[in-house]
């Protein structure tokens, strides 16, 4: 028997609710002897608004020892840009070193894409999670006055870069097509964008069955609406892969679909498995919110910890939840009916 | 009678055809009595492979002395990448402190989207021209080894974005919607976000007719798929509004319509007009480029330089030859049909 320990970060707006049917999912999926321990943290705006912190020491710590997190959603309008998401989400995604940002691109049958033609659509973005302009270097001088110069600086390391890189060739080794493509804008950013072609080409020589290729930011957006099959595994940086996985999210279906992974794959800290989707306090506390994004997170949750075949159970059970949907479903009628569905 | 000196930089790859286009189509709409005298430039990866030049400090001195430029496309596979971005295309857009950055996009009535249920989208991008991660301020240490890190810094200045700010404003607020979104990534970019914001924000004061939003550059290519006609005009920074406006160009019916202005609006240096496409060498020499975009950025350069009437009849000429398009045409023969319109 095994004991899963998953520390729960509901969050904001929706997150609570989105959260909790994906434990419903979780639960019900999860082999008689594996035994599942959950600890939530409150952290979000609420917190913020009550002790003024974002992620504490000791909650840091504690969150540490945890197998996993399951993250619901951060950021609420009352909260100032900026703070939650470098003070908490961000913070744990380097502090946790969080360098494989996996977020997956599938257009499930049944599920209407604003793409004419339905085209087919089954792709993963490995998106680096720890380097680039996310770094938090940069500042102002000046500040406030018509004067104020502000820079955002990009770091990039071979290291950093190298370990992604072999990451997505190994992802795409693993998948029938075998097709990996670099998506950069080594025309303008040279220094990084060379630094990534060159990587992308030397770890390339151990992966000779992979097909290559490489797009500029800009043209892989024209791809990704007019020829989204084209992609198998697509590996970029930390910023380009928050533009283009939003963009994925949108031709297939919308982010209410759209799951992701912050992954450590050493182990050496929690990795965390959070939808894609932001806090949409608009819909919070209704009943509105669609929980697929969170409980696809909690297959790749699965997934992450050694559990492949209840992964594949809950991808299915979301597969034919998709293909059989009609009429609207509260969040939680979603999710007993997932729920229903992998128990089966 | 009045004179435009125009300086004709054809480029690489399909950049001499459009151009030839643009030009049949400039020549044809101009009034009897005004002068075209256009000087053509050699530049590119032809005079790079030749020389090793990219841009001569006498070719820009010369440029500097017309009173536009019309520009074809620049790259070529065999020249490093960022060479020529870098060293011609950038370096006349920074020379010449081209800060305005204008993409319209625009679905024409019947031209097909990619998108399901064409829907009625008209917006212009206003994107920054000078500052940004474009400014090619970076580097790297400890090159080609495996402890290389390579850095990008964005710089963004008060001065630099108070006035496309006030530019996109002004186009706004003289366009019936008067809406106008600012696109950045304010809670990952805090600094340069939060300066965006804040000038933003103050010019705002000054057009309280014009109704504002912000969204993040993610959600902001989400709502490009899901909902273009929500845009009316945007303002955005350097590197987003070069992703946005190839996306923009997908939507609207690809790059082969898609137009833009390097702009200077204070007259100091020459504007430039460019198609938003690449020199596309896999069809150069064949007669398949659509020159479309050219003649477009040909209308653009039109208005800039004060002719506006002109210039409406390009893009009427425009507008009617898609609704009637049929069959395949080569290159020449749509600059023959909008030159006919143009002049009828
Ligand atoms: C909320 C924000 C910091 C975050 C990001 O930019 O990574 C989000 O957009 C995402 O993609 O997970
Ligand atoms: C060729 C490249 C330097 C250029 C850019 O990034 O601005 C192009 O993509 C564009 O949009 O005009």
């Amino acid at each position: 028997s095994r004991t899963i320990r998953l520390a729960v970060v509901p969050g904001d707006g929706i997150g609570q609710e989105v959260v909790a049917e994906g434990l419903k999912v979780l639960g019900a999926v999860l082999p008689a002897d594996v035994k599942l321990e959950t600890t939530e943290y409150d952290l979000g705006a609420r917190r913020y608004h009550r002790t003024g912190e974002t992620l504490p020491d000791d909650v840091l710590a504690e969150l540490k020892s945890h197998d996993a997190i399951l993250l619901g959603a951060i950021g609420d309008p009352s909260v100032p840009s900026g703070v939650l998401e470098r003070g908490l989400l961000l913070k744990l995604r380097f502090a946790f070193d969080h360098h494989i940002n996996l977020r997956p691109g599938r257009l499930f049958p049944g599920v209407a894409s604003p793409l004419a033609g339905q085209p087919e659509i089954d792709f993963v973005v490995v998106r680096e999670g720890t380097e680039g302009p996310y770094v938090g270097n940069g500042g102002t001088l000046r500040t406030g006055t018509p004067q104020e110069v502000a820079t955002e600086v990009s770091l990039n390391t071979a290291f950093g870069i190298e370990r992604v890189v072999r990451d997505a060739y190994r992802r795409a080794q693993a998948r029938p097509r075998k097709k990996l493509t670099l998506v950069h804008k080594n025309n303008v950013l040279v220094h990084a964008g060379h630094l990534w072609t060159r990587i992308f080409a030397e770890v390339g020589r151990e992966f000779p069955e992979v097909t290559t290729d490489y797009l500029h930011v800009d043209a892989a957006t024209i791809f990704f609406v007019t020829q989204p099959e084209r992609f198998d595994v697509i590996v970029t940086d930390n910023l380009f892969g928050d533009i283009l996985t939003d963009l994925a999210a949108a031709v297939t279906g919308g982010i209410g679909l759209a799951a992701s992974g912050n992954i450590n794959p050493s182990g050496e800290f929690p990795s965390m498995f959070e939808p894609v989707h932001g806090s949409a306090p608009d819909i919070a506390g209704q009943g509105k919110a669609d929980p697929t994004a969170t409980v696809l997170s909690v297959a790749m949750l699965l997934d992450h910890l050694g559990f492949a075949a209840e992964a594949a159970k809950v991808e299915a059970a979301v597969a034919a939840d998709l293909a059989e949907r009609s009429g609207t479903r509260s969040t939680s009628q979603v999710g007993d009916a997932l729920a229903v569905r992998v128990a089966g």
